[in-house]
C-alpha cells in the first residue's frame, strides 16, 4: 500500500512561506520524504521567516528569497512544481487594522496572482492554501464546523477568506486542484516568539524560557490548539489526497483548555515559570472571538487526518526547542 | 411624524456610482427631498454610468468624475458629507473572471480605501454599500436568508463579499455607520442596455425597443427581481434608520418567475416582442447559481421596507424609457 511518503518522494515542491513556522516544519518533512523543495520567503522581519528554521536541512532546499506580491517573480517559480503549498500570509490580526492595505496586498491581491499564474501556466499543479478559523469570528456554537457562517472580527479575516475563496474558485471553475485548511492555534518549535505577531504563546513560551513571568490576557476564553507536526500530517494529506480539492477542512482538537489552563500546563511543563493575569486589553477585546474549538470530522472522515500530539507533549517539545535555540529567535 | 424625506432635507449626500443606474435614480429622489448631493462617477465605457441619467437634474447635483480607486480624492470628497450611497462597483461577472485584478482593486481594494477615509475624515458619516446575493453562489434553501452560507461563483462575488466585510467591520470595531444591502437583480429606467455587464434584462430591453427578437439563454432559472424604485426606498431607508447600522440586508420578491415567463411577461407587455431560447453558454454554465430568490423579512421586519412595484409594472415602465431614450443608452 502506497504510504503519504510516496507521494511525495522526488515531486518538485513550493512552499511560501517556506522559511515560516509550519513552512519549514513541512520542508523538514518533505526533504525527508524526499521531495525536491523550493522555499520562497520574503524574510520581512514583522512575519514569520528566520533562516535559522532550516538549520540543518540548508543544503537539501532550494530558497528564493522573495515576496508573494511579486507577480512576475511568482509565476516564473510555481511553474513545473507539483506541488504548492501557500503559506505565506500576513497573520498579525492587530497590524490588518492599524495597516489594512498591506494586509489586502498579501493576504488578498497575492493569491490571486499566484493562481491566475497557476491557471496559465501550471494548471496540473496541486495546491494546499493555509487558510484559518479566525474568518469565523465569534462562534453561534461549538465545536465549529465548515457549515458555520463566516463572519470575520478583523481586516486579516476578511483578506484571509477571500483568499481562500479564491483558491475554492479556482477550484471549482478552472478545474485548478486547490483546497484549503481553516488551522486553529497551531504552536511547536520554529514559531515566532519575538512577540505575539503570530500566536500569543509565542511571547509566553519566550518568557518562560528566559525565565520570566508571562502575561494571560483575560485567560476564561477556551482554545483548541494543533500541534505543528500534526499541522504539517493535514497539510501533506490534504496535497495527496484525490479527494480534498475544491473543500475546505477545519483543523481541530477535541481536548480544548481556556488559556488559564494553558498557563498552568505550560507552568507544570516547566520548572519555576509563573504568570500573571492581566486584563484583556480594549483595543483587542474589539477583535476578540470568545471561546473557540474547531469540529474537524470532516477532515478526519475525508482524509483520516487526527491530532496525535496531546498538549502537554506539544508544550514540553516547544519549550525543549526553544531552551537549546533561544538566542535564534530573538 | 417626520418622513424619510425628513431625513435627507438638506443634508450633505455622496453617491459613489453616482451617474450610474440606481446611483442616478437615487440621486433623482435625494433631490426631491431636498438634499445637497454630489455625484462620483468614473464614467469608465463598460460600466453603468450615464451623463443623461441625470437628464434634467444636472442643475441640482455636483458632479465629480473620478474614481473610486484614486484613495486620496476618494477621501478629499468624502469629507463632511452626513450621508455615503456606496453604489462604485464593477458589476460584469464575465469581466471579473476575465480580468479578475481590475475586480479586485474596484470592489476590493477600493472600498477598504474609502472606510479608512471614512474612520479617520469622517467617523459620523452613514453609510449604506450596495452588495449582491451573487455571494450565496448556488442557494442550499430557497428562498435564501442572511443566514445562508455565502460561497461565491466567481471573482466578482469574492471580492463583494470581502468588500461587504470592510463596511461591517468598520462599523463593529469604529462604530462607522454603515450597513449593506444584497440586492438581487434590480431593473428598470437607467440601466446599462449595451450589453448584458449589468444584468441580462438591458440587451432583452434593447432588442424589443430596436423590434429584434432577444435571446433567452436557458430559461428555466427562477429569479425575484426589484424595480429601481424600490431598491432607492431601500437604500433611503438603510440610510436613515438608527437600527440599520453592522446590519446586512437581503432584497427580495416573492414574486418569483423563470426566465422564460419573464420573457413572457415582456412580451405580454410590448406589441410585436418575440425572443428564441439558447443553450446556456458553456462558460457561463460554470458560473451559473441556478435557481435564487430571496428572503427579505429582515429588511421588512427592521426597517418596514417591502416591493410595491410589480413586475410587469416595472416591465412596462422600463421599455417606456428606453422607446423615449434608446439613442442616449446605445
Amino acid at each position: 500500500m502506497p504510504t503519504i511518503q510516496d507521494a511525495f518522494r522526488g515531486k518538485r515542491v513550493i512552499i511560501t512561506g517556506g522559511l515560516g513556522f509550519i513552512g519549514s516544519n513541512l520542508a523538514r518533512r518533505l526533504v525527508a520524504y524526499g521531495a525536491e523543495v523550493l522555499l520562497v520567503d520574503s524574510l520581512i522581519p514583522q512575519y514569520g521567516g528566520n533562516t535559522f528554521n532550516i538549520n540543518g536541512i540548508e543544503d537539501n532546499v532550494h530558497v528564493n528569497i522573495s515576496d508573494v506580491r511579486d507577480r512576475f517573480g511568482m509565476s516564473a517559480l510555481i511553474r513545473d512544481r507539483d506541488f504548492l503549498f501557500n503559506l505565506a500570509g500576513q497573520t498579525s490580526h492587530m497590524d490588518s487594522m492599524t495597516d489594512p492595505h498591506t494586509d489586502l496586498e498579501i493576504n488578498c491581491r497575492a493569491q490571486l496572482s499566484i493562481l491566475e499564474a497557476c491557471r496559465e501556466h501550471n494548471p496540473d499543479i496541486r495546491i494546499v492554501f493555509a487558510s484559518t478559523r479566525q474568518i469565523y469570528g465569534r462562534p453561534d456554537y461549538l465545536p465549529v464546523d465548515e457549515k458555520h457562517l463566516v463572519r470575520p472580527v478583523d481586516v486579516n479575516g476578511i483578506n484571509k477568506m477571500a483568499g481562500e475563496w479564491y483558491h475554492i474558485l479556482y477550484h471549482n471553475v478552472y478545474g485548478i486542484r486547490a483546497c484549503a485548511l481553516r488551522l486553529t492555534n497551531t504552536i511547536g518549535p520554529r514559531m515566532r516568539i519575538k512577540d505575539a505577531r503570530q500566536t500569543f504563546l509565542g511571547i509566553w513560551v519566550r518568557c518562560v524560557v528566559e525565565g520570566k513571568p508571562f502575561e494571560v490576557w483575560g485567560g476564561e476564553q477556551r482554545r483548541d490548539f494543533t500541534y505543528v507536526d500534526d499541522a504539517v500530517d493535514a497539510f501533506l494529506l490534504a496535497a495527496a489526497d484525490e479527494r480534498a480539492p475544491g473543500k475546505i477542512f477545519n483543523l481541530g482538537d477535541e481536548h480544548v483548555v481556556s488559556l488559564r489552563d494553558l498557563a498552568d500546563m505550560l507552568v507544570a511543563t516547566t520548572n519555576g515559570a509563573s504568570y500573571t493575569v492581566k486584563q484583556f486589553p480594549a483595543e483587542r477585546k474589539r477583535i476578540d472571538i470568545g471561546d473557540y474549538y474547531g469540529n474537524y470530522s470532516l477532515i478526519k472522515d475525508t482524509l483520516g487526518w487526527e491530532p496525535k500530539v496531546a498538549l502537554p507533549e506539544a508544550l514540553a517539545e516547544t519549550v525543549d526547542f526553544y531552551r537549546e535555540f533561544l538566542s535564534e529567535y530573538l
